[in-house]
């Protein structure tokens, strides 16, 4: 049932069910691009609901399967895990491998404006759009029960896309999301790049401002470690989506967690309440 | 409490517990040696056991860490986790980096005798005398609550240094452990590199030899993929095993696993019933 555009490159076993990892021609990127699937021992009988994972700054589609301990509690509650790429990669556009936090491995969760990023860094409509219509057309999933989740640049990406769909997302949390992208260095730096210099066009890429306006409704969790370097830098501010969530009315769980920093340890060892958040509406 | 020899290079909070790496001048590999530790939350209080974890080809002290999602469980049971790396590295010996299954990354867990490598490679020496004696000066460990386990070249490493070290090492199991090493081609040139040419010195190094005559008694627990690549190449042996316990009425559990590879993918699946199988005789 795999599409012939979609092209499988690996399948493991794991925790009883399978990880593949696949790469196909993207329309909303015009490239090539990546993701991973893992099919919980559950959906070898019956459609199972879908939860994104969007990882952070210079990740690949594989990161996450191979750190996150996500797929044990997956498997316990019967959910399939996607996790794309974080970028197109070999688009040709000049430059897209010269800075770590700009191009490739960090596309934002944007669609780009501005040229020449334009041409291909259009991973909202990839992520939102053109990544679950292929899930659905290809794996055994429950279209209408997805939810979303991030880490870091990845974590802006998940309040993002369900801030703005939240009929098409209902469940979202975030491991140390980049809450407030129009404050912070990172977010300035790849906005102007990719959205120009009117910044009153960020304001649709800003979950601490879509949020004021969203009705987003069900409750977000988010969990940031109070030793992350990032956060100490102003690169994360989950304050200023608190203090945003709570003018409007959108219930918020944030929790600072004692000594965790940014890694994938701090990531693993709050997986399981994560998923559990998820699999309360995704699975009820 | 750290001695002065013993550098820490970083420290991540997982699970409660501390996540530390470390260097050190090594007495039995006469060089730099790697390793890391996993205390878990039990050990603010009191000294906890301590299971050892030997790791496969081309490994460093930091993949089991990141990949195998055991310290949710030695958090749970209440078990410091100790990895070190797989070799010495940069000693300087001809050739060390040449070969990805000889040399560095690939120290074999034996003291070698032939030259050049008699000059380093003296991995069972640090693993089983210094490394141990390392931890209790510089952590809260339990001496001797000791456990073993390991993956591959890492689960013959912790095969042999249970089998001949029965009472140092109150339990001991392994992922898809080089079972019989003298037969395969990995061993073969490991040994024949490391031993020398005379096959009869080899036997000491091989757990399908050892365990004829160790009266280990204790049970032993191994897990090995049947889509595991290097299981159809005859690299693992794990029937030669499993027929020199039988020979020698030493308790075996050999569970062939359906479908699984030789990744750590295959290694998280069964971390949890492997550290359950250590924690019954270590926290019992």
């Amino acid at each position: 049932m795999i599409s012939e555009s979609l092209k499988q490159h690996k399948e493991q076993k794991s925790f009883g069910g399978k990880l593949g990892f696949y790469s196909h021609q993207s329309s909303a990127c015009n490239s090539e691009m990546k993701f991973a699937v893992y099919q919980p021992p559950q959906a070898l009988s019956q459609p199972v609901p879908v939860l994104y994972f969007l990882s952070g700054l210079t990740s690949t589609e594989e990161n996450f399967m191979a750190k996150a301990g996500a797929q044990q509690f997956a498997a316990k509650y019967g959910l399939m895990l996607v996790a794309p790429d974080t970028s197109p990669r070999n688009t040709g556009i000049p430059g897209e491998d010269d800075d770590w936090d700009l191009g490739s491995g960090a596309g934002f969760y944007v669609d780009a404006t501005a040229a020449p990023w334009n041409s291909h860094y259009r991973m909202y409509s990839y992520v939102v759009d053109e990544l679950p219509n292929l899930i659905a057309e290809n794996f055994p999933a429950i279209p209408e029960k997805q939810g979303i989740f991030g880490h870091s640049m990845g974590g802006h990406g998940a309040l993002i896309c369900a801030l703005k769909n939240g009929s098409r997302y209902l469940s979202v949390s975030a491991f140390a999301p980049i809450s407030a992208p129009m404050r912070c260095p990172w977010g300035q730096k790849a906005f102007a790049n990719y959205l120009g210099s009117d910044q009153q066009l960020w304001r649709a890429w800003d979950a601490s401002e879509l949020v004021l306006e969203a009705q987003y409704n069900r409750p977000i969790l988010i969990d940031c470690g109070t030793a992350d370097s990032y956060l100490a830098d102003g690169q994360l501010l989950p304050e200023v989506f608190a203090e945003a969530c709570a003018k409007a009315g959108q219930p918020l769980t944030l929790r600072m967690q004692e000594g965790y920093d940014h890694s994938y340890y701090f990531i693993a060892t709050f997986m399981e309440e994560h998923i559990r958040h998820h699999a309360a509406v995704l699975c009820g």
